[in-house]
């Protein structure tokens, strides 16, 4: 049925836009997460960019959010068919969102190849970008789970890694390589291993299956959360979604499809892995946000129209919406946010800890978050 | 005339309110100077302050401000006589303005004392000033230009010194001495050696003289202020005040009282200093305004109604007037001024040079000075 197919037929993507990127408050906000944000000036939130990536290489997009961001990512994405727009009810984690989006594409198109993309990612070249998905694409149509592994450019310890194995001897996929496993967030001295090892890639949270293949590794490893999404997806079309839905959703088990699906599949052999190297970064926090900004002048970097007055200054990043001016005297390494309602000064060092803070104010000031 | 007098009687205080406190912008402004500002939470501005730490030992007080701030040091002081708010038609330093208020009072009671007191100076130990400027006042009956040393508790570098030499025999004045000289702000070796001499105490900019002392030394060493000063003074209580004034201000000249007065009135033997320990700043850059605020909270010390969070922090001061939380993660030694429409983030070390910035905005913002 499908050999007579380009491999990229038949391919749609899920992009998942939840997380309210923490690391990033008092930037991002629980109301105004991080994929809604327009960072780098284009006039595109990351949501946007991201679609805009994907669209040349698949014949759909689905997007799959909660009930809060709903309007705003119909109104970012306007050319989104209402019935590609999948508005999950509660929030229940990726393995029941990527798997609801997969079930329903797989319903309408039953061989076709679905890819889970992050709405909140960057990607710098998005031509070496599609050729690694067009290689997943076809690793994906012989069977495989496929994830694509960033080379890493440098010992990161707050990203996941893919361990590679054997090559893949597959068709129009010449980088495929079979996945040994998934390893956590590493310290800094095995990141620094993995890294000169060559074998280990970041796991960048983007995978690419057969949507047959997929729901298959779920009846597996997750069979009444499989159960849950056929239930719905069967659904979907017809007039009784909502119905359905409302009431399945909250009996699915609340998992990520990394621990669900991948991790037991990399383990039986089932997970390939395509390298990549386009310049991709999750912006996980202010000091990823700043190695992708315009270098610094006179020491500071600057997000936003603030204007900023900075004597004997280096290493900072200023991020302002606030309309305020921003003026530095002799400080270094810092982080200062600048927005409306909320200051932060942070050290470079502790971009990590601003999760902290945002902890702190969850029960004193939850209108902050 | 005078003999039959207490020393205190016929003693009235002469407040020049001026100087916008560059150093403490973005919280000082030129529309909002430091005398003016509420620092220590008592709802009392530090002219406020002033006013009330003086009027028990006065007989009058005159103060003397431009025309930018008269209507709000009118309103801030509904008690002060109409004539004794003095409203300098333009600045013209610190000699025209305690010269014009010394004139004044002394064609109105020739045998007073004045007294120059800043109006955005702290003073601590109010019953110990009080007696310091009783024997200030005691001395400036025997005939002296009488200055008040603040006895050194660091070896500041912003500071002018007085240098005393031989003890004075006035009764009820046993601490006066005579004052060699005046000194330049010293650099940090020779403030060292003079707190240790004990010799040099900090010049706090407080004369006590008889304004007939005070004046003849004006005639003395600045002839043409003192007759344009004389001709003003003469016509102050009449209806031509306003006409004469605007004439006769613009062609005094521009120089402040410790050159024009002060210094070679101490080369000539006629200045003694008061020396005086009573808990003295004169705020003037943050890292001043924070010695004189609670100890740290968390290693923040915060000036204002500010919320604050912070985390792994030391030896930072966060000063608010704009109703935002401010959240501090892992800095040390910052200083954080939060306005409505400027934010500043300061190393402490660099507290003097906030002056710099603000040199940078007067071209570019004069919206923000």
């Amino acid at each position: 049925m499908s050999s007579d197919r380009r491999p990229d037929n038949g391919f749609y993507a899920i992009v998942p836009a939840g997380g309210a990127g923490t690391r990033l408050w008092p930037l991002s906000r629980v109301d105004h997460p991080k994929f809604l944000l327009e960072l780098f000036g284009q006039r595109r939130s990351l949501l946007q960019t991201t679609v805009d990536r994907l669209q040349p290489i698949t014949d759909g997009i689905c997007v799959v959010t909660g009930t809060a961001h709903a309007a705003a990512v119909a109104r970012q994405l306007p050319e989104l068919p209402e019935s590609d727009l999948v508005i999950e009810p509660s929030p229940r984690e990726s393995a029941a969102a990527i798997g609801l989006a997969a079930a329903v594409l797989a319903r309408r198109d039953p061989d076709c190849v679905v890819g889970s993309f992050a709405a909140d990612h960057v990607v710098h070249d998005v031509a070496t970008f599609h050729r690694v998905v067009h290689e997943a694409v076809a690793t994906a149509r012989a069977g495989y789970l496929v994830t694509v592994g960033i080379t890493p450019t440098r010992p990161a310890t707050g990203f996941g890694y893919v361990c590679s194995g054997a090559p893949l001897d597959v068709p129009d996929a010449p980088s495929a390589l079979l996945v040994e496993e998934f390893r956590e967030k590493p310290d800094d001295a095995t990141a620094r291993h993995y890294v000169t090892s060559g074998r280990y890639r970041w796991n960048a949270g983007m995978f690419v299956a057969r949507a047959a293949t997929l729901l298959e590794l779920y009846e597996t490893y997750q069979p009444e959360l499989a159960a849950g999404l056929k239930r719905i997806a069967q659904a979907w079309d017809v007039p009784s979604r909502e119905q359905v839905l409302g009431e399945v959703w909250t009996t699915l088990p609340k998992i990520a499809i990394d621990y669900a699906i991948a991790e037991p599949a990399a383990a039986a052999g089932r997970v390939a892995v395509v390298p990549g190297s386009f310049g991709w970064d999750d912006i996980g926090d202010f000091r990823s946000l700043s190695s992708l900004l315009p270098p610094a002048i006179e020491g500071v970097q600057v997000l936003g129209d603030a204007e900023v007055v900075a004597d004997g200054t280096t290493g900072s990043l200023v991020v302002s919406t606030s309309g305020r001016i921003v003026t530095l005297l002799g400080v270094s390494d810092l982080v200062v946010v600048d927005s409306p309602d909320a200051l932060l000064v942070a050290d470079r060092s502790r971009a990590q800890d601003v999760k902290l803070l945002v902890d702190r104010l969850r029960g004193s000031r939850p209108d902050l978050l």
